[in-house]
């Protein structure tokens, strides 16, 4: 058993991404951001669904056709397959956690 | 976009549980428990593969061949198919919430 706020990476140079658990379609990914946001010019645009879930911390979530959306804990939410999303802002005074399922 | 805190159903006569999201071959699911616990003769014993995270409260999971967990928010662990588990105990002040992603 593991805790996913235990012994947390530290994220202020990069957000750590760590892979949880892989499954055949199925990837849990833990990430941990501290202030990093997504290049205006580079936003995401990934072939696959992604189920997102906010876990700890606070961000901002710009995504294709909906705008902007404010993350708190337990905030979840479902980016599909090519809707291109950037985060727009994290926390810089504390580690922002999210747990991210890709349906590969 | 939704919370997974917000509005929480009450569990106190039964557990609850909402599937948040359905793919082929996984469904992820909030179950909110309020002191209930598995019958000790009727362990869960699934054919699937079971993720577990624990969101909030407090609970104790009996796993066969492992023994007895505390489990307390950011707990995760992999329940394999067919390993016999029992939730022994589930806080009773407050709500205890998980996510449960099952490999169906």
């Amino acid at each position: 058993m593991a805790n996913l706020f235990d012994d947390l990476p530290n994220a202020t140079d990069a957000e750590q991404f760590e892979d949880l658990l892989t499954r055949p379609g199925v990837r849990i990914e833990r990430i941990v951001s501290t202030g990093q946001t997504t290049p205006e010019d580079k936003p995401y645009d990934q072939p696959h669904d992604e189920w997102i879930l906010l876990l700890a911390g606070a961000a901002r979530l710009w995504i294709d056709g909906e705008g902007e959306h404010d993350l708190r804990p337990g905030d979840h939410l479902l980016i599909p397959a090519h809707r291109r999303h950037r985060v727009t802002w994290t926390a810089t005074d504390a580690p922002t956690v999210w747990l991210a399922i890709h349906f590969d």
